[in-house]
Formats: structure tokens, C-alpha cells, sequence
């Protein structure tokens, strides 16, 4: 899970929902009040930074939990407020890449081998007001630099159609595996975060194929649910059920290995409870593929929808 | 469910994905192949004219079927291409008019008491080539004129935001109720589809409490499901699980004693097999709602997310 | 235009974009930098509170603006998180109801007329969490105790179908004509801010005609613009025009007197700026309106969206 | 143009809104009512067959046109209803594969260079009903037997999110780019329909950049306008503006050369009058993006949507 989803939770209304735990409290609650956590996910500056990162590294250690990715923050900083990597500004882009560095070093300095790049800044808002061609050669060349210069960490590029800008760079599956196969490095790959998806249109069972097709590119996961038009980042299973049994079948087959974490908002709701609900649904879709794997392999090959529902029926 | 769902498919490619049934082998494929029909709604023209309504009562009644609805055909005429009620025309209004008036009549005569007026055509494709205000006081007018002629039976106006008009007058569940209410008439309300509403960004639990609220003006149910930014027309609990359980929770709570009908359009699956999937599936639901009332309707009150997910979880 | 604006900008990510001028520093840039000013809305609390009502009215008179509405803050406490004035406490509903008499006598007090009512945390985010009904008649009852106690004011409820809620209780234009009927009292209406009404799938112009039917129930205007599918905020004309066109001259055709006002979020441009493009473009759309009156009267008669194409031609 | 977009309409509910003209008659309109008509796109079937390819070709050269593309049909045959190139029965791939290639030969007959693939009838509706990767193999495996077998043909890709199947699998330029790379074939790119590309929800412009950098990929335009979440083919500028200028200032940018033609679906409008409107659209935003190139690039790097929106005010 993501540390920061037990924190601090706002909107451009509302500042703050609820007070904010520090980085150590929230550990806490995630070791005692959720099952079956493995793994944190933290995020830069926030939760880590160069003068807390062997600190955290202990505490992660004492709590027997592994760091599943570090997610550096471009999107709160206001001078990446028109883009970071992206930025036409050259000492901005220089500051973001600098800064990507540092999360890198400090990724490698607690074990963690996924740096999730989700460059919620790096994008646009207004029609006629950016060159996408010079700004993408500009993403390209410095996720490229990462990824040289940290062959031993995998960089997960987290897709999202829009928010913060109107049109992210990053933005579903199928641009994001152009984007990560113009660097040439194969230690550049995606995040499927599932919310994300849903917004984008996409059914997230066919992305996971889109990315196992185009060389294994599919690095992390993020799980989480809404109502289809925007990324409401709620509990998974309060909305939709059968793309997450799908989807859980579809990383399966392809033999996706990485993390399945959570990534929620829960502004009006106990953080952890909120979060281990999404864990238990996670691992209840998981069950059910795991029993009748061959059945819903079946499935997708008869073609049959009547087949599929009466299927579906008798999970209920 | 609707007689013409077992029926011929098209769509503005394809004119044709299967043979057609006569109205007289789809009674026989209703009675054999699908379970707990109890009604039969009549696509007027198609299924139902003057030369036939006697004949057709008489199986109906031979049958053990009732006719749930009359569904007048005013979607497939080209002469209504632009407006059938609300054409600019008077000439093809008043044609609409006599057509309805002319479906009424048929149905009194086979004891139907609901008219499903679906007026597909009536809206419009273009900006700024519309009176809004003139068009929807025709609209009112000649719903007006039917209620009043008719004082025994229901118009249940079925809206839909779009298709095949761009926008269509009765495009979601309050402003269909500002139509109805603009006669004045109380035999004038409202059919939900589920489907319509999924498209229309609304919750649809929520339009039944709508229409609740202005004076149980929720006539008649249509069920189908889709992927939410279409008018699909799938096998119901294919896509979508909670709003259904939520649906048919609040259709208790508010008292409706109306018909839970099945309008599909099963393009490539079997006709019978997709209908009773749905019938099935609506079934599995209402027994939900049956078991849990009580409990459903202490989550409802306390407004607690997670209390939800818990119960959800518990149905898998 | 708001007042707020010209402000602080932040959103779930990035908890301020800019620098945030006070009340006053915004006064005096609507009065030098931005053409055609004659009101300002002021968010309640922000920028007028009963400490500073008085001195506020004569900033406004020695500036020579209007106070043309004041929009209550109600979104921005946390204790409104799960609802003011349909929360599930009592007390927290209390609250709500006597801020809101609070900021009336403010109103009055500013020779404002017009109470802008955006209950932005009135709704619900999960399914199977909130009682429709009783929150619907809650908002229904404090709606008609305000309308009632204050009856020289205007109370215009602004709809949104989403954000910061997923589901908002005054979420389109019929669906808020329901609520403001159900009062009964005549002095509640509504507001269209565009950008909500685009993401809601109305067409604008046709939300008036709606508005004007019900009985003059529009009684204010927020312009904006966006690209369809969320609430960008952004300056008029930057995505759409036609709208824009149509919607004025509706707006004219049925006779609105009221306000033209601007509600954005310049987050990332220069305020003034920003505000006075929007108002520009409105005032360009209102001379093509002004201009062209007869025409497009002719053109939404004709019904002939070829005819309609060719005049917009000769605009550019 | 679409030869057939002057020809017979029909949707799912009305099997005619028109009469049906001949291939012959709709090539003498073309020639006599629409301006700027330099090429013909013919329909596969409908227009051009093995018996009268000969027959077409001389009377294109009699009118002066060229054959600009042709669009197999594997769309209206009910045999491809659940897919043509990735049907599950290997009987039906290869009858839609065969068809394809007679359609290649028809090209090179007719001198025409471009076979438009829009693979309408190629994707799925039903979750857990398609093994998306082997289905996405066949479609690969398929493609690449044609672009190999006719290297002198450039098979231009058409994306469109959804409809006639729930899901597609050309469904934005991003994974059309996949597929078509996948093939290695350098003679496989894409055709942009701006109509599908808006209820992609992609920025047209930025599709356009997409393709230049896999390497100049974009074969074919198709043009025309919708209300943003449906396919509605409409006249262009009927609801958008900037977009197209946006779009055709990054084709020139781009270098793009091939053709600009019009598809859409007049099903209420005189189809001549209809497209002709859209091809004035569009000439119109040419000759903004003539004269105004060296500004706008200017704007693209000014990365100021305040002077974007001055800029594009005075073009009213």
C-alpha cells in the first residue's frame, strides 16, 4: 500500500478532511490495522528524503515490511506547476531531473527496485498553448537518463488521462508503452493504476495484454475504484466487479509477479479501514480466479456471453 | 420483457445479425425457453396494429401472458426522422398524435394499461437548430391530449439522453418528470431503463427516489446493463452488481408494484439464453434485497463506507 | 465576477500555485485590470464576515462595484465533509442552517440580493451509503426555512453533478428546478455555471429554456469553459464557441436580466488576465447575439442544420 | 469524400431515413454540388467489386477523380458479427482475409494507393468472453500478410474507440501505433477520424504528433465533428473550433500530404449540402493556419493559454 493514503486527504475545496499522522504513526496503523500488508510504497520528500532515508530503512526493516516503490513528488511543488520533465523552462527541467536522481539514490539505498513515476504535472490544459512533439523529446531524454544511469532500478511510468492537467502526457496504457519504448531501456515500464483506467476508457484486462504483448512491460500495480468518469479513488469492489476478476485473470496469465498495492483517497472515511477493505476485496477476486482459473480460461475462448454470465451468477 | 428483444437485430452497419421470428415464434420461444414471464410488452406496429390486437389478445391470454406495456413505434417511420410530436411539421405531428391515439385504443382493447412512450426521434442533432421552448410545448401538449383522452391507462414516458437524436427531450429522470408534471395529467410518468440511466451519469436508485418524491411518478422498469458511456443493451450484471442490489432496494423501499421488464438487444448471443441470463440475474438481486432489507437499510442511515463494503464483500 | 479568483489556486496535489492576495489586493486588480466589471460575488467567510461586512460595503461602493451575490462557504469546513445541510447530524445540519441566516444577514446587509447556494459537499460518494430520501427532504426543509426567514433575498441553488462529492444532491438544471419547486417558495432558483452544466451532458441553452419554463427560475450565471468531461475551469472560447452563441441568445430570447458572471480557476495563468479573456469573449459572443438576433431566430425555426453551418461560417 | 456518405442512412431503430442513390448517381453529385472534390473514397462492395472495378476506374478518370482510398467492407456481413481478422473460427479469418485481399487487387486496379481498414467489426462487448491476446495475434498475423503480399499499398489503420463492438481493437492512435508496428510492415500506419478520436478522448492534435514520432505514420484524415461522447458524425465546425485549427496546424507542421477527406453521416441533412459545408469547414481553418502559422508556433512555445485566447479572438 501507499503510506501516504492513511494521511492527510484534501481537494482544491477543502484543505484538509482529516489531521494528518506523521510518516512513523502511519506505519503503525499499517502494520497493526490491515492484513496482509508485504510492502510500502512511499512517497518522495513526503515520506522519505536523504535525511531520513536510513532511518526508514530500519523502520521498514523492524516492521518486516519491504519498499515497494518509492513514487517521487513532481505534482506538489509549484514550480513544476506547468510541467517537470516537461517544464520549456530548462533550470526547471534540470531541477526534476535532479531531483528523480535523488529519489533514485535513495531507492537503491533502501533495497526498493521500482521507482513509480507518476508525473501528474507534465502535461497540458489549454489547446495551442504547447509544442507536444519538443516536450515529449524532453520526457523521452530524461527518462532515458534515469534509466541509464540506474540500470539496476525499474522505472514505472503511472498512466492517468488527466488531473492535474487536462491532458497528461502519461495517459493510458497504449502512449505510455510508445513512451517507454522510445527511451530504449528495458528498465522503463508502466503502473497500471486501476482507477486510472477505468477514466481512460480502456478495459484494464486488455491493457495488462497490451503490455504483456509489447516485451513484459507491465512493472506495478495500483488498485483502487470510482464510477467511471473520474478518478474518485475509492474502495475496490464498491463499484465494479467483474473487470477486477478479469483483470486478476488477465496478470495471471501473463504472468505478472510484481506487487498488487492499494492507492486511495479516503477523504471521508477511516484510512485504514478503508484500505484493508480494498485488500480483502483484492484478495477475495483472487480466490476466485485462483479456483476457477480454467474455467474463465475457458471462457475466453468460447466467445459466449451467456456462457460468461451464468458463470458470473454463480459467484453471487 | 420485450417481445422484439428475441427478435431481428440491426444497427447502422450491420442490417441485419440475425434472421427474424415472427411476433407469433417469439410468444413460443418466450413461453419455452425463458423463465418467470409473466408479461409480454408489444412493440406497436411491429407486433401489434388494428388488423392483429384481437388475434394477439387471444394468445396473450392462450399464452397465460399479460401485455405489460404497448411500446408505440414512432422510431422507425422516416417521416418522424426530425420529430414525431415535436416535429415542425403539424401535418407529422398530428400523424404522431393519431398513431398514438390509435395505440391507445389497441391497447384498452387487449387490457393493457401502460403506454411506454419512448419518442426516440424527439429531441434534436444540431445547436442552434431548435426552438426548445415551442418543441417542448407541442411535446406537452399532445401528452396532454393523450392522458386526457385516455384517462384509464399510464403513460410512462422512457427517457434517454441521447440516440438517435444527439439529444433527446426526455433525456433523464427529472426533466421527464418536469414534462409530465408541465400536463398536469397524473396518468402521465415515468419508465426507468436502467440502461438510459447508467448513460445519463445518473445513480439510478437515486431517480427512483426522484420520481417517489414527486408523487410516485415511477410507472414502469426496462433492465439492461452496459459499459456506462453507451446505451449497450447487455445481459443485465454483466458490467455493474452494487447499483442493481441499490436499485431494487429503493424500489421496495419507495413501494413500486410496477413490472420488472427486459429490454436487450442481443446482437450476437441467443436471443432466449441473454433475456433469462437477465431474468436470472434480476432474480438473484431481489433476493438479496429480500434477505438483507433490514440490514440495507441500516447501512443506507449510517452512512458509513466501509460498513457497506463489509456487506458487499459478504454477498460474494 | 468571484471575487476569489484572482486568488489562491491549489488542488488535491499541489496545495497552492500561487501566492494568495488578500480580499483587498483583489479588489483593487478587478477595479484596474480587468474591463467591464459593474459586480463582484464574495465567497462567505473568505472574503465578507460579520466582522468585516460593514467596511466591505463601502470597499465595494468606493470601487463603485455591485456586490452581486455572496456564495456561502460551505465546502471548505470539514465538519461539512458528509454533507451541511443534509449531513446525518443534527447538529452538524444545525450548524450549516444557521451559517448560511448568518451569511443572509450579511446579504442584506451589502445590499446583495442574491444568496449563490453551491452545496458542494451535499451528496455521496459510495452506493448503499445514504438515505436519498430523508437527506433530500433535510435539504428541502432548510432551503424553505432560508427562503422564508430571508423572502427579499434570492436564493440560487448552482448545480454540479460531481466534485467534491460523486454524486451531488443539485447535480443538473431539471433536477434542481425538482428541489426548488419542492419549497414551494419562489424567491429559490437556480444558477448555471457553464462548465458544470457542459460536464453534466446538457446542452446549456436548452438548461435555460428548461429554467424559463418552470417559471423565470434562473436567476444567475457562471461562465466558463472546459473540454466535456470535468469541471476545468478554464476561460471561455478556449474549447467551445457555438455553445457559447446559443446560450446567449436563449438567455436574451427569454428574457434574463440577471448577472454575467465569471467563475474560474486560473491556476497556472495570471488571474486578471485569465478573468478578462473570459469576459471578453462573452461580450463577443454577446454582439453576435445582439448583431444577429433575427437570423438565428429565423435559423432555430428553419430546422436545417445546413443553414445553421452556413452562418456560423460567416462569423470567423 | 466517402462516396457512400451521400448515399442511404439508417441507425439501429430506422432502416431508412433516405433513398438509397446508386454508386453512379452519388459520383455525378459529388462532381456537381460538392466543391474542392479531388479524390473519391469507394466503399468495398457497396462501390467497387471485382465485376465493376474496371467500370469505376474509367468513370473516376471521366470525372476527374482520384481514388483516394478504398474501405473494405467486413462491417455489414453478418458472418464477421463477432470479428473479421479475429474471429474465433478460423474459417471466418480466413474468408475476411481473402476478402481483403481482393479488395488490395481492386486497389491496385483502380490506381487507388490507400486501403482504409476500419475493422468496425473487430473487438468485443462482454467481459471475460476474448482472449485479447490471441485475438490481437491473429489480427497481427493478418495484417502483416497483406501489407507483405501488396507492398505497393499502404494499409491505413482506422481507430475508433467503440460501436459497432463495445471495445475495439484499433480503439485510439496509441495502441493503433502498437498494432501497427507489431507488424513490422513499414506500409501499415493510420487513419485519423476526428469524430472518433474526440470520443477517444484523445487531443487530435497530439495524436497527430504521436504518429509522426513512430515514424510518420499518419496515412489518412477523415473528418467531422461530434458533441464529444458519440460518434454523431456531424458537419465539422458544428461543435468544435479550436480543435481543428489545432489539428491542421499540426498536420502542416508535421509535413503531412495525404488527403483530407470528409466522412460523415447526413441522416436528416441534404448529404451534397452537409459535406459540402464540412469541406468549407475545413478550408477555413487551412487558410487560418496559412496565414497564421508563425504566430501560432509562436503560441505552441509560448506555453500562454492567455495569449492563446487573444490570439484566437480576433479570429472571430
Amino acid at each position: 500500500m501507499i503510506l501516504g493514503n492513511l494521511g492527510n486527504t484534501c481537494d482544491r475545496f477543502c484543505k484538509g478532511y482529516k489531521n494528518n499522522p506523521t510518516s512513523d504513526e502511519m506505519l503503525a496503523i499499517a502494520k497493526e490495522k490491515i492484513p496482509y500488508i508485504e510492502g510500502i510504497e512511499l512517497v518522495g520528500t513526503w515520506d522519505i528524503r536523504p535525511d531520513n532515508a536510513g532511518e526508514m530503512k530500519k523502520k521498514l526493516h523492524d516492521y518486516g515490511f519491504a519498499c515497494a516503490s518509492i513514487i517521487p513528488d513532481t505534482f506538489t511543488d509549484p514550480e513544476f506547476a506547468k510541467g517537470s520533465l516537461t517544464s520549456i523552462s530548462a533550470q526547471t527541467r534540470k531541477k526534476a531531473l535532479d531531483y528523480l536522481r535523488q529519489m533514485c539514490e535513495i531507492a537503491q539505498l533502501v533495497d526498493c527496485q521500482i521507482l513509480n513515476l507518476w508525473l501528474g504535472q507534465d502535461g497540458y490544459d489549454y489547446l495551442l498553448t504547447a509544442d507536444y512533439n519538443k516536450e515529449r523529446e524532453w520526457l523521452k531524454e530524461s527518462t532515458q537518463k534515469l534509466a541509464t544511469e540506474f540500470p539496476a532500478l525499474k522505472f514505472a511510468l503511472e498512466y492517468k488521462p488527466k488531473e492535474p492537467r487536462n491532458f497528461s502526457y502519461h495517459s493510458r496504457m497504449a502512449d505510455t508503452i510508445l513512451a517507454a519504448k522510445e527511451t530504449g531501456c528495458k528498465n522503463v515500464g508502466i503502473t497500471i493504476d486501476t482507477g486510472h483506467s477505468f477514466v481512460a476508457g480502456e478495459n484494464v484486462a486488455e491493457a495488462v495484454v497490451l503490455a504483456k504483448r509489447a516485451g513484459n512491460l507491465l512493472f506495478h500495480m495500483h488498485f483502487n475504484d470510482n464510477h467511471g468518469s473520474w478518478d474518485d479513488d475509492m474502495i475496490v469492489g464498491s463499484v465494479h466487479s467483474v473487470v477486477y476478476i478479469e483483470l486478476l485473470f488477465w496478470l495471471k496469465k501473463t504472468g505478472y509477479t510484481g506487487w498488487l498495492s492499494m492507492d486511495q483517497y479516503p477523504y471521508r472515511e477511516d484510512g485504514a479501514g478503508a484500505i484493508a477493505e480494498s485488500i480483502l476485496w483484492v484478495h477475495k477476486y483472487e480466490e476466485i480466479v485462483e479456483e476457477y482459473y480454467k474455467e474463465i480460461e475457458a471462457l475466453i475462448c468460447a466467445n459466449d456471453a451467456i456462457e460468461t454470465s451464468r458463470f458470473l451468477r454463480k459467484l453471487f
